[in-house]
């Protein structure tokens, strides 16, 4: 049907070294142009190599505003668009950019549907050291995370909330575009990030989109100015699609939280539900709860999005919330009245400050990636997830420490293991003599 | 072998996506990486996507002048290097970049070889609108340019010199290459032309080489600065393997001579060889012809020089060895000395000058495409090469001419194609009532 558009259109098809050397030269793609390397991508008529290396002279020469909506439009296109329009409530969803510890999505998505809002959230596998939300939900067991678009649709109209694996049918430009993207070092193209996020997040049926970009050695967003220009760019993607979006630059230079490990996660997921935990958590799932009421016009104004969040979370309906969507999906609920339940490994020592001082900066990626290592996460090769292992009482940026206090808790089953994780593990802490300036976790709100 | 050299240095091979992504930020390669990239492409085991992603890359971050020598060297060895130390007269090449209506080649060789240069030329076949060496001798019946590597070193012993196609066991690597950014819009990337270019004519064995680096609307290097700095980037590179280099920066903003097409070419060419014909070649050949014998060390001075050019050409010695080349090659040389004997079109034509003036400017791509389509070249998808056809008597820029004056005359053999070469022929000149600027042949040289 698209194709016959195109015919329609009476559109002479370029020769895909032309569109290339186009964009080397710094050309603007039309929309039939844009739309014909898409199609052509998916077809498995335009080689991979004229693919490889258009991808390559994008990441040099970037895209227009009108580009890269084109390019997320035609991308979403590509495949499924769920219709959610008889659900007649606020439909809002969540994205970020990923990042070590970062557990707000298990939190927001029954907070917001509490809030009687429907957040359709489905979300990609690991990427790069970035443990997935749904591999931290795979500690809870028999959680289901593959469900059909039916199924998730009717759960959406049911509960308000649930969280799903990315379904193949939502956006299969970006599925061989991402694969391509990873192994020509073209990831990091903010056209080709921003219309492969907003292609399959937009073709979920929300109304709106609130996007946490984060930034710092933690992300694979390492610039705080490009991060800031991601956030616009999807933001104005978005607006152009007619979704309402906002998007806050949330600092990523350590890992958000006292924990990194899916069990552990998850428990510190439940506490966040009761309005306890770690406060650089409770502040980001505050804020990103308000943006996300505030999105749906469930609350008019600052302060009463920030009771509605404040709210369904000392009540205990958020985690009522939670609780629902796990026996919904399949999951054993009593696992989050009685956290206890959860895995236990073997062994957990100190990670000991090596001298005095105050915690000056972590590596976040080096902790995930030590984590990792451990057993908790994909890339390590492990077929199995570890959900016992991880890292806890995380000494953040700023604390003061003597020397041989614990930096950390590390939760290990496996001695060798150990070995391999604690070289990142020490590699990621610097102290110094001084307390360094604090730091800032939500940097700017793009709107 | 080489496979032996990089294990014996515990060169770890990196992942193909970290090379892209060194190159995409602007590093620099070892000599260890390239020799990888270059084995593992011809190998096979590089995928061409991540191929096309890295070419891109160089294309836009460059390489250093160390990094572009290694290229050279590594692509060289990729295949045979054929080996004339047996041969203790001086031997020096000569490469142009091509060019409409560039017949010098069929002149300097056998004058250079008259001078007692030897000359061991390979050519490649036809690139973009240029009609090859090699497809102008094929107008000469019987002319075989497809010798083994051993009858070419013979023949060079014998005659000192050659002209010959291009052996398939030279720089295959630069084959590989060619084809895949011919395809992603990378054929401009200065150190793959000088590394490409370079592997193969270093190969062939000479100790120095002079370059015809031609720039303007008949050339692939349209712009004058790049092509300055292709001509540094190349006799840098080859001085660094040790050969001596030398460039000239050319303009090819018009046909060079009177006609293009295969017959008449080679006809203008006997002309030459006899010390006449137009200027610009004239002038062309002569300092050509006193680098390639400063090069080689049988003139001393640029006055020796001159006279050791001028005098071969007088004295009908260069002629000789044209013919001696063209017997040798099985070519039937009573055409050389009857040129009345190679074809003649059916038709002939003026174009005729549409109003009065200046020849102002002339796009020599566009002429050359007409001659093509007239059926001179390949690239109009004819199998055979007509050899009467072409254009004669160009009126070059800063001609002045009346009303319905011949701009050039077309030699044709088919209504129907000259119908569509005529388009070409009739944009490609423009006239204005002022005498335009004079132009400079040879614009720079770089040593």
């Amino acid at each position: 049907m698209r194709k016959k558009a195109i015919a329609g259109r009476k559109f002479i098809k370029p020769s895909y070294s032309y569109l290339i050397e186009k964009k080397r030269d710094g050309g603007e793609f039309s929309q039939d142009e844009i739309r014909y390397v898409i199609d052509s991508m998916l077809d498995g008529e335009m080689p991979r190599f004229q693919m490889a290396a258009l991808a390559m002279a994008i990441y040099f020469q970037g895209m227009s505003a009108q580009e890269t909506a084109t390019l997320t439009e035609e991308m979403m296109l590509s495949g499924e668009v769920i219709d959610l329009s008889r659900i007649s409530k606020p439909k809002i969803d969540k994205y970020s950019t990923g990042g070590v510890g970062d557990k707000t999505s298990m939190v927001l998505v029954p907070l917001a549907a509490a809030s009687g809002v429907v957040v359709p959230m489905m979300c990609g596998v690991d990427e790069d050291f970035v443990i997935s939300t749904l591999d931290k939900l795979s500690a809870i067991p028999g959680f289901n995370t593959t469900l059909s678009i039916d199924k998730f649709v009717k759960q959406l109209t049911t509960l308000n909330c649930a969280i799903v694996k990315q379904s193949k049918e939502i956006s299969p430009a970006e599925a061989v575009l991402y694969e391509l993207r990873n192994a020509t070092a073209t990831i990091q193209s903010l056209p080709l990030i921003t219309g492969g996020v907003l292609s399959k997040k937009l073709a979920e049926g929300s109304e709106g989109l609130v996007i946490d970009v984060k930034w710092g050695n933690g992300s694979f967003v390492r610039d705080l100015e490009q991060a800031k220009q991601l956030a616009r760019s999807m933001t104005r993607v978005g607006r152009s699609m007619k979704r309402r979006c906002v998007a806050l630059v949330t600092d990523m230079n350590q890992p958000l939280g006292d924990t990194v490990g899916t069990g552990l996660e998850v428990q510190e997921a439940i506490q966040l539900l009761k309005g306890e935990g770690p406060e650089d958590l409770q502040e980001l799932v505050l804020k990103l709860g308000m943006e996300i009421v505030r999105l749906a016009g469930v609350a008019g104004s600052t302060l009463s999005a920030k009771q509605t969040v404040q709210r369904h979370l000392k009540d205990g309906t958020a985690l009522q919330k939670f609780k629902e969507m796990v026996a919904t999906q399949g999951g054993d609920v009593s696992y989050i009245d009685s956290p206890d339940k959860f895995p236990v490994a073997s062994h957990v020592r100190k990670l000991p400050a090596p001298k005095r001082g105050y915690v000056h900066t972590i590596n976040a990626a080096m902790i995930a990636r030590g984590v990792s290592l451990l057993g908790a996460g994909r890339d390590g090769g492990a077929a199995k997830i570890d959900h016992a292992v991880g890292v806890s009482e995380i000494k953040k940026v700023g604390a003061q420490v003597k020397q041989g206090e614990p930096l950390m808790m590390i939760h290990y089953n496996d001695e060798a293991k150990l070995e391999s994780a604690l070289e990142y593990f020490k590699a990621a802490y610097r102290l110094a003599p001084k307390r360094p300036n604090p730091t800032q976790l939500i940097v700017e709100r793009v709107a």
